[in-house]
């Protein structure tokens, strides 16, 4: 499969030891903190782009068989013979894959996290627009399902068949449309690979306004799709803010276009939102404008250790002070998850020599080295002095700053490697973000399932990390193997948990398959209702990406 | 009236010459330009909040003698005692205002710009949600028509009524609900102040992510409702990505909240989306939970004179890559603007000597002023060595970074301080952005309406300035009185223009009453056969904002 050596690459080899960095332990003070940056983000991006894992597992079992309580809808018609044959006077002969006995369709059917597995016996891959249209209004037609398909690497099942829908792959409508390189903003097909788009803009001075692991395999119309949040969204916002104008396909064929969208338009409701974070439910994304801001040309990276999650978010306070408008990004990591990745890195030394409760890694990209180094030299300096940061490192070059980035970017393979995790991607208000992570361990601890020493126990640790300046909480519980009982543990007190701190069931994988029974534990009975009035609205024979959603 | 006073605080006095500026002529080189910056940016946002100059206007004539062609919906039913009855059981009496001998409801008929006057006769101020949904309940169940009202600011008529629609004011729905310190997430009534909000985040060393002139009177809840853009677009983007939830009220008396949003949110269609810019026509916000940035320590003023539009252009593109983060504002205005605002600031030293085709007005804001200062100084000596700026002044202390801006801001006035001002609020591809201004010219010139001596020609001169970084161009015909000919020479012309140049009729400024015919110029009839499905889905009865929008 293509896509295990594009996601193959994160392995870390032992040439990427943080030799050279300088630990500075607080007794030294901060004259010694040698403050440096990394002029090629080129490659830094890359960097970002290999932190994938899950393609080693077996093929899974399908969908059906593990989920037997969904059923087919009777509603949809069945593949025919004439079915084909209209698709073959719409696209030519290479535009469409058919199941055989030497072609069981497996890149299209199964997802990214190996988790679940459709049967889909039909994979139509226009290269236009119109294409798209003639396809949806057939199918809407004749109540064909559908499952419109980008890079194929959502985390929730959302892009990838239950029964015998037709997958609708964008992989052929990849082409840059145009670039106004004074204003920056950038049009394509929905079909470009994230990665591309963002080398494109490298080479002209911008840079892409969001950045996610999987930015080699996935999609601008999928991101688009499924809202992905990603690294820079503490530094650029969100989609439903950088997105200027959108090319839809609904599921009745007509084609919605706003691609001519301009930074400010009022004129009447803002259309393209509603198909910004839709998974492909109510309409086909087939172009993307997208405002692209001017391509910082220094960053820094910063790893520090402190004694609390209170100074964690009094550490970030003090960051958008004082690092202010160059501030890129905010991770915080807790110990358990550090002593895991160390486990898994055996190879490389840990930043900092002593262990603390806490890890920050901060990351500022700006338009002139001098000045981000300086800001961010004071910063360390007065956090120091302050005593909320206890020690700290800061790379010296690119190859520091990659492997800083590793100690967070590893978690998840890090989570995994003793046998298996259970990943929860939520939002909590900052001040209780971490405090899912101590009531997850409490209750596994009280349940007699959980020893990081007793081998007998199914679960190791529950460890926490994630993006503070999203309020985006990664629970990760790293288990030995996975047990009915550790499940029942989990769910539904995770999802209980989030809802009682008002926070949201899925920050940024979105519902798809995975989650849409939990719906109503981030949102409220009104606004469910509401969003089947739009599914009902646009998609009335529900053909887009059914089973899923609402 | 309260609006007079507040909006009258514009005038230029002769304190504020701009005596202490360094101008710097090319010749000379860029040596002696001396950059300074301003740290209280409370005073410059209070100075950004007075340039409005409609209030002198007389009252105009009521709309529906304007508008004969509109007609009353007979569909709505007439106020009738048993509705005022019920109002009583939901309000008190000082939340009730009925018209009588001595009160006219002026204040709440007839819009800012003094074009529109309506004829309500009740005026309803609740001080709660829960009362807002009553009111609406009612008044759908009793077909009467309701105008949400803000702040009353808005320049399309959206905000008054056409005829007897109940006034529901936002007014009293004015509480600061929530605020929290680290993440930044403000929580407020729809019927707070906008500078009072900003006032409120200031004194907790943060920013309200937008700014505008009416600011003094403008709600947030008014903002949101018209997606207002305003002075920090540039900088931190638009109210669809700042604006992380809402409480609305549906017009059937449904309450949609989404105010414990978190920054990331991946659960279901983006709903809130929809009520930013729907202008009070599907729903009433009454709560809004927004992002907001730290707020920056450190502002510079630039003042610069170049020789062509394209100069503009390549500035502008200069400024992105140089001040990078700290841009905050790129505005560019023509000679004719300047000449126009010359006369009207008589008394004041225009910052630049000689005369240019094309100013820019730059502002940089960060969190530390010596870099600041570096920055600006080094993108002006690089852009005064390529000749791309002729000529510059930086402004030394606060006071002339006021002086500086009112060469921006009292355009608007001077345009119309000649009798009179038809004003045009676009966007357009950055390129055609001026475009718009020539033709107008070129058009009134070949009409014979124009000239800028001969005071027998009702037209003085088109000018053009605005938005650089937002593609917004304000286009000011400025004409010494109102007359048939010149209306027709500019509309649909105008209109028209931007539509052959996919353009937006409306930038900012929204659709109301105003501009409710001309959306097809902006919109396809694919996009407003489904603003129209979106409008009958949630407000079947019309009872929202009706005779606007759509």
């Amino acid at each position: 499969m293509i896509r295990t050596s594009v996601r193959a690459s994160s392995r870390v080899s032992s040439r990427l030891l943080v030799g050279k960095s300088v630990t500075v332990p607080v007794t030294q003070g901060i004259a010694n903190l040698f403050v440096s940056g990394v002029a090629n983000n080129k490659k830094l991006s890359s960097f970002h782009s290999g932190t994938r894992f899950y393609s080693d597992k077996p093929q899974p079992k399908l969908t059906v068989e593990n989920y037997p309580n969904v059923k087919r809808l009777d509603s949809f018609k069945k593949l025919g013979k004439q079915d084909l044959d209209y698709f073959q006077t719409v696209l030519s002969q290479q535009e469409i894959l058919e199941a055989n006995e030497n072609e069981d369709l497996a890149f299209y059917n199964e997802d990214w996290m190996r988790k679940y597995r459709g049967q889909s016996k039909l994979v139509l891959r226009p290269k236009t627009t119109e294409q798209v249209s003639k396809i949806l209004k057939y199918c809407n037609d004749q109540n064909l399902a559908v499952v419109p398909q980008g890079g194929n690497t959502g985390l929730v099942g959302g892009s990838v068949p239950v029964f015998d829908e037709i997958v609708l792959s964008l992989t052929q409508l990849n082409k840059i449309r145009e670039f106004d390189d004074v204003s920056g903003i950038l049009k394509c097909d929905a079909g470009v690979i994230l990665e591309a788009a963002d080398m494109y803009l490298a080479e002209r001075g911008y840079i892409f306004p969001m950045d996610l692991g999987a930015k080699g395999s996935c999609h601008v119309g999928g991101i688009v799709a499924t809202n992905a949040g990603g690294l820079r969204l503490l530094r650029y916002g969100s989609l439903h803010g950088t997105v200027l104008g959108l090319e839809v396909v609904l599921p009745n064929g007509e084609i919605v276009n706003s691609m001519n969208a301009l930074r400010k338009d009022n004129t009447g409701y803002d259309l393209k939102q509603l198909f910004i974070g839709s998974e492909g439910t109510i309409g086909v994304v087939t172009g993307v404008s997208i405002l692209c801001p001017t391509r910082p040309n220094a960053f820094n990276v910063s790893f520090l250790g402190v004694e609390s999650y209170e100074a964690v978010q009094k550490v970030f306070v003090q960051a958008k002070k004082e690092l202010g408008e160059i501030l890129s990004a905010f991770e915080f990591m807790d110990l358990k998850s550090q002593n895991l990745t160390k486990v898994h890195l055996a190879d490389m030394d840990h930043p900092l020599s002593d262990d603390h409760p806490f890890y920050i890694l901060i990351e500022t990209s700006g338009s002139k080295k001098d000045h981000d180094d300086a800001k961010l030299e004071a910063f360390l300096e007065n956090a120091m002095e302050e005593g909320l940061v206890l020690d700290g490192v800061v790379a010296q070059d690119e190859t520091e700053l990659k492997n800083l980035w590793q100690w967070r970017e590893m978690i998840p393979e890090s989570s995994q490697a003793g046998g298996g995790v259970y990943k929860y991607d939520v939002s909590l208000p900052l001040k209780d973000l971490y405090s899912l992570v101590d009531a997850a361990n409490a209750k596994l601890e009280e349940s007699g399932l959980s020893s990081i020493e007793d081998e007998s126990k199914p679960v190791i640790s529950a460890v926490g990390y994630g993006h503070v300046g999203d309020g985006n909480l990664h629970l990760n519980v790293a288990v030995r193997r996975y047990t009915k009982e550790v499940e029942k543990c989990l769910e539904p007190f995770v999802y209980e948990f989030v809802s009682s701190k008002n926070g949201s069931i899925s920050a940024e994988h979105g519902l798809g398959f995975q989650k849409k029974n939990y719906i109503g534990y981030s949102k409220s009975d009104q606004e469910i209702k509401m969003i089947k009035q739009l599914k009902n609205l646009y998609d009335p024979n529900s053909i887009l990406n059914p089973y899923k959603y609402v």
